[in-house]
């Protein structure tokens, strides 16, 4: 037993997937289900149970477990893990996620955010390892946009657990797209994969994905373009708030959509750029203390391994806040 | 020498104001100078450092001197506290301010942006002493838009010290108007008094003071009214942004416009309703482990002594930050 291991469970509208993970970027086994949503909330909790105790029963006579971890689609209650409202899993109001996995397989359960799991493995062991910050703000342009927060070296939860929704800052005040949130002109109207679909059927008529439409776009397409570009406005507007406020050292951008980032990230500088005035100050380094600092805006690098390699170090880091994980 | 004691500096564009400080919310003397600008800077420190060094010999005798306290208009760098590109300190950019009251007075300085110390004021003091709080943003709607974070019991610098400038914010993106910072549509250029001084002239061709268009309002002029409501959904968009992505216990506006909250906060509070699902999903009181918990937007308490009770509190915070803060 001269390892400790966890298990890490990536909750989506559509995949399970469950992984036993030591150290690094590896995992020691992974398991890929679908989410049947269809047969109930119950029977979801049921089929995760059950593989998570064959991983256990697998690597725990090798192995020292420290716990489950859950990445899961919020809103969500922390730290109880009660589900609010989740537009990926209807139905599922109110329901004590946390608990319900805790009592079927035993063992201690921690829970968090989709966002906030993808930011605590891009921290640990993405491009926040590597550049060896203690804030971050990761976006994922996905089917929404999520974010998640690192702040100070803590995930940022919020007063209860909402706090990291940048995907529904205002980015559009004139005639603004509705958004499920209940608002209009939110980011995710306009940076997911979904609006992208959205703005290529209403300005070209055609149904396609997003990254069809960037296939296009790189083919010389300028309808194609200037919806990425729109895309790259969207973001600037959004990071123009997350900047000025927050002063972070890093904003990561990760989901499928960040693969277009050659298509979006021009225009997402060039009105940064002339919004935000604490990037322009900080964007070339700023020297502070004789330390030369910078803002930077990159593309994620975990890449769609990021939510289940998060869920597996939340473990390591809600027992262990004071030591260094494993692995970084 | 039972009691310490602080001096506090609010250093403004237009007004120097300088007090002895020792526990709740009152001071042990204050002293009021202009700011003699056009002097130059070297002057401005000189005049400061005398009253200081007056200060001190007055209080010493009686009281152990914990430090001297500054909050000056931003950007700061920090902790080092040099000024850069102030818009309301022409020719201070550069300018190593904290070293240069420090050589003049010999006693240890410290230095933080003014709307960071007014929001120090009102959580130790003001508002968020009352409510209990360990986070809380602090708007200050004045000539600018000012704001300081407190994220789980700190003042929140951000990378460079730049954190906190909400009022830069974009809340108009169809044809905002140009704003001193370089962009355009920032929450400064709606909601600070010198906004709605350009917007009565704008829409009324009148040149009156916020305080007199105020009094318009309040009268049933419509335009005026009609001017304040856009300032309430200049500042539910900009709330949204705050509310989405920091999920905060509480936000406080303070400032001069604060005092027509009766005008502006219906219209605030309606939109940020609708644009922000956090602020729904919280307003009334959400249950977390038990606790009833909510969102709250607020009148800051302190006015305009906020400021200089800041200043006067920082060499407390500074050094015992384990220990509570005298008089709260």
């Amino acid at each position: 037993m001269d390892e400790r291991f966890s298990i890490g469970v990536d909750l989506g509208g559509t995949n399970l997937r469950i992984a036993a993970y030591t150290t690094g970027r590896d995992f020691l086994e992974t398991v890929n289900l679908p989410t049947r949503l269809a047969l109930g909330k119950e029977q979801v909790v049921c089929d995760m149970a059950e593989e998570i105790q064959g991983l256990i029963q697998r690597f725990r006579p090798s192995h020292e477990l420290v716990g489950v971890g859950v990445g899961s689609p919020g809103p969500l209650e922390l730290p109880e893990g009660i589900v609010r409202n989740p537009p990926n899993l209807p139905g599922w109001d109110g329901f004590a996620l946390r608990a319900a996995i805790e009592t079927r397989v035993g063992v201690p359960v921690w829970i968090e955010g989709d966002a906030n799991v993808a930011a605590l493995a891009e921290w640990k062991l993405g491009r926040g390892a590597r550049d060896r910050v203690d804030s971050l703000c990761a976006l994922t342009l996905g089917t929404g946009v999520g974010s998640g927060l690192i702040l100070g070296g803590k995930i940022w939860h919020g007063l209860t657990g909402m706090g990291g929704e940048a995907g529904h800052i205002v980015v559009e005040t004139a005639q603004g797209t509705p958004c499920g949130c209940g608002g209009a002109g939110c980011l995710e109207q306009y940076a997911s994969a979904t609006a992208i679909v959205r703005m290529a059927e209403e300005r070209m008529g055609v149904l396609c994905t997003a990254e069809a439409l960037a296939r296009m776009a790189r083919e010389g397409n300028d309808v194609a373009l200037a919806i990425y570009g729109d895309v790259g406005r969207a973001l600037a507007i959004g990071l123009t708030a997350l900047v000025n406020t927050l002063n972070l050292p890093l904003y990561l951008i990760g989901g499928g959509v960040a693969q277009s980032w050659d298509l979006f990230a021009p225009a997402m500088f060039a009105v940064l750029r002339e919004q935000s005035y604490v990037y322009r100050l900080t964007e070339a380094g700023h020297c502070v203390c004789g330390e030369q600092l910078s803002t930077r805006i990159e593309v994620a690098e975990l890449g769609s391994s990021s939510g289940l390699l998060g869920a597996c170090l939340l473990p390591f880091y809600a027992t262990e806040r004071k030591a260094p994980l494993t692995g970084v």
